[in-house]
């Protein structure tokens, strides 16, 4: 047994020639592919870190679903590079946690197993990874809500103002060992990115850019420190914990959260400033990409339309809540808690825009870069939006305690696309 | 098995009876007991939720330990107010992590016995608690600079600016299920004092003051409300979650930590405020008591000194410290990094004394009085003392964020003493 109480002697790592035989022992999906069919089996995880199967009847490929499983190495380095593979085990908290609050905006988990780090959910055939529709400029007309909607449901339903002190604590302490997956973000979101390290991507402009402005700027960098303390010492709410376009599927009538993996008691705004800084990756990648001014109109709208329904269902939930950790009946009026509500959700989009600036800079110069901007093959365009990006990331970190609401900070973001960017 | 994974089956309750059996079986406690020997069993404990025992040997009397047994419900209520002896666990972890970091500074254990609910430690014969020794105008010319020193090591040394990431999460872990008297904390030093609660004290005098101007105060009782939320989200470090003047036991050299049951991960400066708060506390009631001008002058001079040494303890610790999860190497330079240290020092300094305005009220109308003002007979008296520390209280909650040095903080409750008391 390991420190999680997981057995190695249960787990065995699933090939193609293994799969049928695991599942044909699962009642729920046989159920599903049917009894005894034969199947189609392909690996079709591009992740750094899992093996995703797509497994579907061979008589019906509409009868399908997806296994996903933690091997205890990184999937994209090998064995050579261990990685617990308990990650799996709080994947399968946070769905069975996102079961309950919010079952229409994840896929459904026919089976969870934490003996062999493995999941079987469902298939979203008709969903697309939202990053990849936003580099293709497609509109999704829903998303924007449903992102808002899961943020405020997960996010206030699992913090202090909702639950009571000792089935929060207890659930907490269901992720506190997420330890590995927690340094990941602490290094390549925090750390690294902010000075010359090993690990750090390379484009030539970039990088002298970088040394100039992000590595001698030391209130800059004092920023991030503070943001990282945020991160490592604030445990307020229970995270998705890598909310990003990669982490979302879509079509235009739905959205499906995957991948909850680093789920943990983290900070509020940091989910919030995570998803935001995505819209705003995708908007800087459309002064080249397809897309064009309209579209990174329409980017900028979702920004603002996800806090709006972020802000307004958490508040609405917090008006309807009856006694939780925090509040006891008799010591506030309803008009004074009101104001102290007011101060809380300012501070959740002042952070929420420091904890943007953190993620648009590891996106854009740290190991893991986004596709919107990472496959763009023109080094020359590519450094500039990369530099756009860097320098919207101080804009938002300088700038973030003079914003009080959504528009604030959208009318910093259009003033700063109002300059050449490319 | 319950949650914390305790058995029941091994438990049972310690009788004067049954002592001698349990403590025979223990080579190392028999090796000070002295093998065999008839022994004296004293029911000493008056806290309000354990058994505690000194144990002798009746033929040398200084041969002694003492036996402390958590049982399942509240000792002063009786079986009929049930409460988890998990809380037992909790405290065997601290010492456990105390006797790494501060051995010097907390009892021996010689034993430690989680399925019983039970530690042997230490008997501390030629020491007493704190509170009395203040009660009665002794001073400690050690005390400040024992207590600095056991928070500057224990905080810093389980803080992100000494442990790694992973061993800091495990730590950590390992406490978040103290869920019972996290929830004590949170309800009697942050909620119920500060409207009319059955729980509370009643004074007929200092009631109405209360009503008039604590009920009514809603600047105050929106910080209050923010300070709660410091303590439920805030996971800096390990806390003991209950330092006051009586978790400490002193004579002239020596100063030992005891009672560290409320452990967990929280906020740093909820430590130093509270102890800081019984410093005051005490001021006040010498006002009445027999220590006089003199003796007042020489407790906020402890305030002072325990601060002082916290500090510089701290930050040297800071100093000499190598990689942590918050450093690594080639982020910062020493300079720049003391920049941000100085303004977290100032944070702590400022949050410990709105912490302190906390603990100073629920000391003065919630259920758990300090004996140092709960004890004097006289009402009206008692009531004057009583209203000037939640005037007290008030006043460090509103000028906290003022204070940017320990100086500045005792010019203002100087200030505040200079008015009349009586």
């Amino acid at each position: 047994m390991n420190d999680a109480g997981q057995s190695d002697a249960e787990y065995q790592i699933l090939e193609r020639s293994s799969i049928p035989a695991y599942l044909a022992d699962i009642p729920a999906v046989a159920a599903i592919l049917g009894k005894g069919e034969e199947l189609d089996i392909q690996e079709i995880g591009d992740g750094n870190l899992n093996f995703v199967f797509r497994v579907s009847s061979k008589a019906d490929a509409s009868k399908s679903v997806i296994v996903k499983q933690a091997v205890p190495y990184l999937r994209m380095a090998g064995e050579a590079w261990p990685l617990g593979r308990d990650r799996m085990r709080f994947e399968i908290r946070a769905f069975s946690a996102y079961n309950d609050l919010v079952p229409h905006l994840v896929p459904k988990i026919y089976h969870a197993d934490e003996e062999m780090s493995t999941v079987v959910m469902q298939c979203l055939d008709d969903h697309i990874i939202l990053r990849i529709g936003m580099i293709e400029g497609i509109r999704y007309p829903l998303v924007a809500q449903h992102i808002g909607e899961f943020m405020a449901e997960t996010l206030f339903k699992t913090s202090a103002w909702s639950m009571g002190s000792i089935e929060r604590r207890e659930l907490m302490h269901q992720f506190t060992l997420n330890t590995e997956l927690c340094k990941l973000t602490e290094d390549f979101i925090f750390t690294f990115p902010y000075f010359a390290h090993d690990s750090n991507y390379s484009n030539a402009a970039t990088d002298q850019w970088a040394k100039e402005n992000i590595h001698t700027d030391y209130q800059y960098k004092r920023d991030v420190l503070a943001f990282k303390e945020l991160f490592v010492s604030k445990s307020e709410a229970l995270l998705h914990g890598d909310l990003h376009s990669g982490s979302i599927m879509v079509n235009q009538d739905e959205s499906y959260i995957i991948d909850p993996e680093f789920a943990f008691f983290g900070p509020i705004s940091f989910e919030v400033g995570k998803v935001i800084s995505n819209f705003l990756l995708s908007c800087t990648s459309h002064y080249h990409r397809s897309g064009g001014a309209d579209y990174r109109q329409w980017l900028l709208e979702q920004v603002s339309l996800i806090w709006k329904t972020f802000d307004s269902r958490f508040v609405e939930q917090w008006e309807q809540a009856g006694e939780s950790t925090m509040l006891s009946d008799g010591m506030f009026s309803k008009e004074d808690l009101a104001k102290f509500r007011d101060g809380f959700m300012v501070n959740i989009l002042q952070d929420a825009a420091g904890f943007a600036a953190c993620s648009m800079a590891r996106r854009t110069v740290g190991i893991a870069g986004v596709a919107d901007i990472r496959d763009i093959e023109d080094l020359e365009i590519r450094s500039a939006l990369e530099i756009a990006n860097l320098k919207l990331s101080k804009l938002l970190m300088s700038e973030r305690k003079k914003l009080t609401t959504i528009d604030e900070l959208l009318t910093l973001v259009h003033k700063f696309y109002s300059n050449p960017i490319l």
